[in-house]
């Protein structure tokens, strides 16, 4: 069962609220003796801290990491793998409207209608504080796949309006606050988001994540394919709409002529694929190509503009976000992305490894 | 672990290759002193299979379903419900060149690399033949939902042609090839796959299922989400790229004032929602409106377009499929995706059950 | 989640009735290219087998395994693996007594209480038939785990008589009906059965499990021992009412300095233990000597005296088993166990070759 | 996949070493809106706390436990429980001999040769500190099974020394250091202890665990079983060698006339058994008795006495434990098991609303 657990060998189980003492999660199944310390952490953890432009949540945290047990002496010894980060900015604030009104298209109101109780202080569990566990999570993964598996995300569209693949350069996702790879669409962006900061409007985005250097065989069918597991993992982060795997929905107006990857062979017996279409995954296992995937996360509800809504009483009401408020979400689910497609790519390197013992890093043919 | 496994407390075990002497399924947990028969499982498998029309494969099988165990005098008695279909349509042909060559956009190849071996004859265990089980188990979960729960599905787009929603008919569904809820659009498509059958090519398509009469409160946080399952589940159907949830990629185009789903009061103390742009999930928990999910499934590989790939031996070749050939497989994967979204409902439906014992079948407000 | 299936990675799944049209499991996780056939499986079944001597039960059926899946040209493929058994012997005779009255000692009466239906027909899904498809896994996992780990059982007491360890003699288990490594015991035991056949009284039994073999390393701290596993595969045995690994209940009447087994070395770096009152396990990992395991098993509550019971109406009533009867069900018990003790080793060979890539066969001292 | 979790429904995932900065543990799927708090855990945590008895180990912390998530304004919310106790007693001592040596019996050579690596320090991850977050974790399964469940245990036996069924007497449990239920034979257990404190030396020991006022039906065959569970759940605590429900072993040595427990009704339809040979559980499923299971705990291999070992470096050596000493870890080992068998019932509770959703707490005859 999986309520707060995620991935089968590397699993990972992730607990607490947006505004109590403390997060943190738990990263079972970590092969031994693996180099490991919060300074491999803490880096992507402040890739993914809010406050850091005027773009995303002015949440103020410093989000330091703490490894509480599974590792000795600077490697880790095989045993589960806790993470704990303290919450130091929990404002004390008037949480009388939200404790007792339903923003729309929000967790607020199915949490009540489930469960009859929810902390409501920050969204409680469904904050996206959360994905602060994922990121950290993943940056174990990263760890446990060696440095030959490279994971890179980037925004891509921005309330419809896409990136140049023209003008692709993932130098650029470095110099702006949008994780964006084409330094025209940011500037184009950054103009955007002002003016729907301006409006108290928050607006979609679409978030690529690729991951270089995977060999050939991970996945496995028929329920526990790659792309399966990776649709549930990037779904399951806060606001996410959609997934897709290489050309995705595009693929759906294209022709078996056109969207098939031919093949030639590399002079190492690598197969040398002509094009992607597949985003390196067929039949839910990996081909040897980048595995590409993109999600989709919505515009976030919390807004400043008054919106038709219930209360616990069940009276009919209007909702209207103060306070602190994040024009796209979408920007800081980045390395969440990222996080999960390492933890689906450790998972399942984990799998792969205890049906095929002999597996190479690198699937050649003739295979045998 | 979930290698050819699928959910939780409602779980199904698929097994089986194309050509094998059978296929089938367990299905375990399910409810005691359901009423269940051959009858109740048939009418969905009669619909997915093949040979029905010139537009999908012409293999031709009865399917008939078998139960082996779990009924008993026409009740399902809380143990395992074990389902068997005889292929009976293994045609004794030539595989040598399918056992040799790898074509391009298939899970031939992967499976290879991956494991050494494979029955490669009709696809071995990456056919789509697997998906009668599905169909199969999901025929189950709708007895396990009851009939408050109405789960269809249609195709709703053709190599890029979508349907006109302002045209949408259901009653339509029933009456074309390809189960289109728009008439100008079936006519349209019927047109075209003649001419992709002709010159031997396939065309990808999207799926939409939507489950009308599911109560609030289905699907757990944060890991065990609805969405994050039904993604799954749509996603580890054959040839899938992309799965989307209400709105989908489409939310990420979206403004948050014009995506949130306004809210007011039904005078039965439930609510009101004033459009579905989440498709009936917010924070990976059911809303109590209907559950939309859309999927794209691309075009089949197995065309008659000869194209560059590679074999066995690691030498470049050409492959061109012969024989059956299905121009649009998305067209026999609508019956497989409202089978995977009841087996998914069924599964959060015990899942619920078990931590919320006094569960209301709706939830109304104010919740105690 | 386990209702019906068992192990993680090597993972079995068993349905099926004791008078339904058949039995079956699907073992997933084997890895592939193992060589498989009917042949590697049926001797086993064989040994299991009823109706083989006069003291157990006297139902015939030849019990003829078919392999569904998984297998391709004599090898495993790393698909799901469906094994399949015809039920043959359901005699149509009355039920219409055991319909109605629940024997004391027996399920009949929880799953009532737990379902409210049962099919009571020779015990239904409660009859020992089912452990007819672990025998069946049990094979499979025999060929996972390799020439290399020896898995052996024997019957080491009937009714608190117990075999001299003097006298043991693993060729003698062989060539009596008890599977009994002391032929003087087989002796007494032989007598005794045939007494208490007459009388129409059972009898309990106790039978211990060995593996040769088995490297260190295998098990998992703290939920994932290799003896926590263990004991829940035999105690799950029909009948089982205790498990004890090594000394077991003899450990505790022993002092620290006379239970611990004392370490020297062997010239090739494996560690020579003195003793094995550990039977194997520390700490929950294997130490590379003998795994070894016992497990007690009640008299079965089938027996021709006539006893106080009650109906499904709650009316007081007798109940007297009729016809085939077997005095002691342990006698059976001893392949069954054999069959889980193989079972979860090849699950934790798996499971150990995930977390360890490069896990030795055989661990020798300094590790690194 | 449970190498750090336990239970499906109700599941316990359990970190932390013995001298690392604190250990823990999730408890995932505990109900909503049951009330809860720190001061419905400690007093469990204080029976269990070592430092209190001279016949148990001197550490000495206070093990506070601190409810991390989980529970909002007293109440739980369907979401993880995290619970955290600091170790506060890490003595800085010399740890340079038993990072080197293995002491036999003891988990440090396994933990070696699986993973090359293991935080010596007090025993790391092997040390029985763990089973602190066990008891905390049962004390929240105690909330879930509510006030009608009640959990008691008792040591039975001391290095072979039994109580006298006929002596029994709960309220003598609270009333000495050993949870002993026979006033007599505590009085001969405190002088045996006093000896081996003396010479050094340690004794194994049997606690027998009783949980009243179960319901019937909780259980799910055939590998979901409840005492499979429960010898599971047992057999991973520290030192366990042994698990059995009833008569256990017993049950071996009886003929199935005397085992078999006889049938009356109850005026208000529930079934009066006229005993309990089966220790409340048939077919794997409860009865409605009280569940009755004992679990033998092997002496504790940290003893005074010189023995002969090995080292990393695979030298003959001999080790010898200095410092604090448990001369009976299997009194500690009371409270853990209890709270095993909580956890294991909770569990079970979830799973059985689960798939009967109408289940009553009381099961009478006629079930329908």
């Amino acid at each position: 069962m999986s309520h707060n657990s995620f991935g089968h060998l590397f699993r990972v189980t992730t607990w607490g609220e947006s505004h109590g003492p403390a997060i943190g999660c738990v990263v079972d199944g970590v092969p031994p003796r693996i180099a490991l310390s919060e300074a491999d952490i803490q880096p992507w953890l402040d890739k993914r801290r809010p406050g850091q432009s005027k773009f995303v949540t002015q949440r103020q945290e410093p989000d330091q990491v703490r490894i509480l047990s599974g590792v000795f002496e600077g490697l880790t010894t095989g045993t589960p793998i806790a993470l704990h980060i303290e919450n130091t900015d929990q404002r004390s604030k008037d949480y009388s409207e939200i404790a007792e009104r339903f923003r729309p298209g929000h967790a607020d109101i199915t949490y009540e209608l489930k469960y009859g109780i929810r902390d409501y202080r920050g969204g409680g569990r469904s904050s996206a504080r959360e994905t602060a566990m994922r990121v950290a999570a993943g940056a174990v993964a990263r760890k446990v796949l060696g440095p030959e598996v490279r994971i890179r995300g980037a925004l891509v569209s921005i309330g419809g309006d896409w990136v140049d693949p023209a003008g692709w350069d993932w130098a650029a996702v470095e110099e702006n606050a949008f994780f964006c790879p084409d330094r025209a669409a940011a500037a184009r962006w950054e103009e955007r988001l002002l003016e729907l900061r301006k409006a108290g409007d928050s607006v979609g985005a679409v978030i690529e994540v690729v991951a270089d250097g995977v060999p050939p065989g991970l996945g496995a069918p028929i329920y526990g394919k790659l792309d399966s597991d990776l649709a549930a993992g990037l779904m399951s982060i806060n606001a996410v709409k959609g997934v897709e795997i290489g050309d995705g929905f595009g693929a759906a107006a294209l022709t078996g002529s056109a969207n098939a990857d031919e093949m030639r062979m590399n002079p190492d017996g690598t197969v040398a694929y002509q094009s992607n279409h597949a985003g390196g995954i067929l039949g839910g296992i990996s081909t040897g190509q980048p595995i590409v995937a993109r999600f989709a996360v919505k515009p976030t509800s919390s807004i400043l503009t008054p919106r038709a809504a219930v209360d616990r009483q069940g009276r009919e009401v209007e909702v209207q976000t103060k306070g602190r408020h994040d024009p796209c979400v979408g920007i800081r689910a980045v390395p969440v992305g990222e996080a999960m497609l390492a933890i689906v790519l450790a998972d399942h390197l984990l799998r792969h490894r205890a049906q095929n013992p002999d597996a190479p890093s690198v699937a050649r043919l003739p295979r045998n």
